[in-house]
C-alpha cells in the first residue's frame, strides 16, 4: 500500500535541548510539497557539524530539532514539480543544494547555490516556511534541510543526489559530507600532479579524505600535520608517508616543511579549522607554483594574516566548500569512483551502531575515537 | 671594425649618489664574460623601480650605479658559452632571468628562476662578482643585471629575450618590465573569460597594462579604482569603462564594487603597492569563482589580512611577478602580439627625450605626468 500523499508516522532521534542525549520518538512526517522529496533513510553517519549544532555553543539554539546530514536512502514519494526523481530511486541527501538556475549553478566553477546554499539557522522548508516534522501536531525543526536522524525525512529536490542503485548505501552514505569535502578539496581544488608532494593539515576524517585524494592523484609524498600524535598511526592506512607534529619543533611548522622538501610542498590542504594551521598551510607551499586550499571552518573572529610577498612570490591561496562538488551533478560520479575501486571508503567507517544506540555515535565522536560511525536505521 | 673582445668607451648616465641628477659620463664597458652578452642599447624607458633605487630611501644605498631596466637594443658581442644569441640580434634585456635549468625554469608555472631571480642588492655580475663598468678603472655598480642607461651594457644571457628584428625597438622596449607585468597579470594569472567583469586597482602604467589585458580578453566591464581622480580621464583610452574613487564613498570600496556588480567582480588585479588596496581587491571579487591577483610591491611591514570565510566562499587569491612571463621563452611572443596589433603599446608612450636630457624623464615621473618616457640613446 502506497504511503504517498499521507502523513507517515515513524521513529526519529529528536534533540530536545542542547547537549542532552537524543531521544527516539514517534514523529509525523508530512508529505513532500512542491519541489520536495520524501526519503526513507536506511543509513546515516555522524559528522562533527551535527555535534556542533547539538552542542549549540555560541549559536542561536534551535530546538527541538532533528539533526543528521550524512545519509543514504530511497525515495518514498515526490511532491509537485519533481520530474527527475521517482519513488524507488537511491539517493544521498546533501546539506547544500543545486537549483540548476542561479548564477552559481550556471557557473562551471561554483557550487554555492544562491537558493540552497547551506543555512544552519533555517529550521523549516523553503517552500512554505513550515516544518514537515511534528509530534502531536507540534513542529520539530529541520537541520540543514536534511534531518537524516529519522526513518523518513523531507528534502528539497535540489539537495538530493540520485546515485547508482547498486552502490551499498551503508558505505556511500559517508559521501554526503565529510569524505567528499576532503577528497574534492584535493582532486578538484588543490589538483596535485602525479609525483608532487602534498601536506595535509589535520588528520581527522576530512583530512584523511584529502589524503585519499592525494593518493588517488599519485602524490609522491603525503605529509600529515597534526597536534595530536595519536592520529598518526591511523593515518598510515591512508597513504600518509610522513608526519609532523608542530609541538615537536621550536620553529614554525611551515619552516620545518620547507626544510623537508627543499623549499616547500607543491600543494597543501588545511582540514583543522585552526587559523594558525591555515596560515602555516599557506606559507608551507613552494614559491613559484604552490597551491594551498583551506577547508576548515574558522571561528567568527579569526583573521587570516600573511605578508603579501608570500603571494607575490607566486603562491595561490584558495578555499573550498564541499570540495567544490555540485551535489546533484557531481556526487553520482564520486559514487562511481567508489564502485570502480578508485576511491576507498570502507576504511573511513570505523564503527556501526543500530539507530536505537545513536547516542553511542555521539560518545565516540566526543571521545575522538574512530572516523565515521554508521547508524543503521532498520536495526 | 669589430669591437668584440675590446673595452668599449661610451656614454652612460651615472647615479653618483641618492636623489641627485644623473650625470652623463664616459665609461669603459668590459667585454662580456662566460654566459654574458654585450648589448648596444638604442632605446630605454624609465620605470618607478629606477626612481625608487635612485631615491634609495630605506635601502642599502649602492652608488655609483648605472640604473635602467626597460630597454631595447642589438647584440654587439657574446661571451664564451653563449650559443643562442649572436651579434646583430635584436633583444630586450629583462630585470629577471631564465636559466632554463633550475626547478622554477623547468616548472610550467613559475618564472622565479633560482639563479637569475631579481636581485636589487647585487651590483656586480654573477660570473666573477665584478662590474663590467668603470671610469678610469674605478668600478661602477650594475642595477638589476641590466643597467640600460648606457650606450652599451653587459647582461647575463639568461636575462636577454631575442625578439623579431622587425619590431620597432622604440616601442617594444616598454615590454621589458611594466607593460608585460600588468598585461601578464591579467592574461596569464587572472585570466578573465570573455564577457566577465574586471576591477583594476591603481591606474598607473602597470594598472593600465592590466586594463589592456582585460580589453584584449574581451571583458564586458573594466572598473578602474584609484585615489587620484586625475588618472580617470587618461584611463578611458585604455578601455576602462567605470571609475571608483574610494575617497568618494563612506564604506569600503569592496562593498561599493559588490553593489555595482551584483555581488562582486569576476576578476580583480591590484597594481598599487598599497596593502589596503590589496585587501579590497581580494574582497571585491565574487564568491564562488572570483580571482584576485596582486601585483604591487608592498612595504616590508605590511600584513595582508582577511577573514578566512572570504576564502572558504571559493575566492582565489594569487600574486604574480613579471606577469608570470618567462623572459626568454615568453616575451618574444608578447612582441608578436604587438606586431599583430592584438596588444597596443603606443598609447603607453606619452613622452620621449634624448639621452642627454634623461633627468627630464625623472622629473616627469616625479610629477606624476604621463606613463612612459622613452629615452633615445642616439640623440
Ligand atoms: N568546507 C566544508 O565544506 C567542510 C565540510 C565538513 C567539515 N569541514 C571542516 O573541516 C575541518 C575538519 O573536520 P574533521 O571532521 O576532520 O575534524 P576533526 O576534529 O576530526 O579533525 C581535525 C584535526 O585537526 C587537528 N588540528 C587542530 N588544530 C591543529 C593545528 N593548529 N595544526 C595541526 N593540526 C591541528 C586536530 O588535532 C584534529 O586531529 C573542520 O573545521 C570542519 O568544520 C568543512
Ligand atoms: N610584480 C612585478 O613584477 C612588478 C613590476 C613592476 C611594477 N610593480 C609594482 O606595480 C605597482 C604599480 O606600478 P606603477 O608603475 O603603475 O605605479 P604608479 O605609482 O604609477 O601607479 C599606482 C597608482 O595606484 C594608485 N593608488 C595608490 N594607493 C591606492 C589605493 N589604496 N587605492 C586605489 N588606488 C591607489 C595611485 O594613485 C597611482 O595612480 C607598484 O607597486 C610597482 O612596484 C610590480
Ligand atoms: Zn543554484
Ligand atoms: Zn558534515
Ligand atoms: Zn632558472
Ligand atoms: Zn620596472
Amino acid at each position: 500500500m502506497s504511503t504517498a500523499g499521507q502523513v507517515i508516522r515513524c521513529k526519529a532521534a529528536v534533540a530536545w535541548e542542547s547537549g542532552k542525549p537524543l531521544s527516539i520518538e514517534e514523529v509525523e512526517v508530512a508529505p513532500p510539497q512542491k519541489n520536495e522529496v520524501r526519503i526513507k533513510i536506511l543509513f546515516t553517519s555522524l559528522c562533527h557539524t551535527d555535534v556542533y549544532f547539538w552542542d549549540a555553543k555560541g549559536q542561536n539554539p534551535l530546538f527541538p530539532r532533528i539533526l543528521g546530514h550524512e545519509a543514504g536512502g530511497i525515495v518514498e514519494s515526490v511532491g509537485e514539480g519533481v520530474t527527475d526523481l521517482k519513488p524507488g530511486d537511491h539517493v544521498l541527501p546533501i546539506f547544500t543544494g543545486e537549483c540548476k538556475e542561479c548564477a552559481h549553478c550556471l557557473s562551471e566553477e561554483s557550487n554555492m547555490c544562491n537558493l540552497l546554499r547551506i543555512n544552519t539557522d533555517r529550521g523549516e522548508m523553503i517552500h512554505d516556511g513550515k516544518s514537515r516534522f511534528s509530534i502531536n501536531g507540534k513542529p520539530i525543526y529541520h537541520f540543514l534541510g536534511t534531518s537524516t536522524f529519522s526513518e523518513y525525512t523531507v528534502v528539497h529536490v535540489g539537495q538530493v543526489a540520485k546515485i547508482n542503485p547498486d552502490a551499498p548505501l551503508d558505505k556511500v552514505c559517508v559521501l554526503s559530507c565529510g569524505m567528499s569535502t576532503g577528497f574534492g578539496a584535493t582532486v578538484n581544488v588543490a589538483k596535485p600532479k602525479k609525483g608532487q608532494s602534498v601536506a595535509i593539515f589535520g588528520l581527522g576524517a576530512v583530512g584523511l579524505a584529502a589524503a585519499e585524494g592525494a593518493r588517488v592523484s599519485g602524490a609522491s609524498r603525503i605529509i600529515g600535520v597534526d597536534l595530536n600524535p595519536s592520529r598518526f598511526e591511523q593515518a598510515k592506512k591512508f597513504g600518509v608517508t610522513e608526519f609532523v607534529n608542530p609541538k615537536d619543533h621550536n620553529k614554525p611548522v611551515q619552516e620545518v616543511i620547507a626544510e623537508m622538501t627543499g623549499g616547500g610542498v607543491d600543494r597543501s590542504v588545511e582540514c583543522t579549522g585552526s587559523i594558525q594551521a591555515m596560515i602555516s598551510a599557506f606559507e608551507c607551499v613552494h614559491d613559484g607554483w604552490g597551491v594551498a586550499v583551506l577547508v576548515g571552518v574558522p571561528n567568527k573572529d579569526d583573521a587570516f594574516k600573511t605578508h603579501p610577498v608570500n603571494l607575490l612570490n607566486e603562491r595561490t591561496l584558495k578555499g573550498t566548500f564541499f570540495g567544490n562538488y555540485k551535489p546533484r551533478t557531481d556526487i553520482p560520479e564520486v559514487v562511481e569512483k567508489y564502485m570502480n575501486k578508485e576511491l576507498e571508503l570502507d576504511k573511513f567507517i570505523t564503527h556501526s551502531v543500530p539507530f536505537s544506540e545513536i547516542n553511542k555515535a555521539f560518545e565516540l565522536m566526543l571521545a575522538g575515537e574512530g572516523l565515521r560511525c554508521v547508524i543503521r536505521m532498520d536495526a
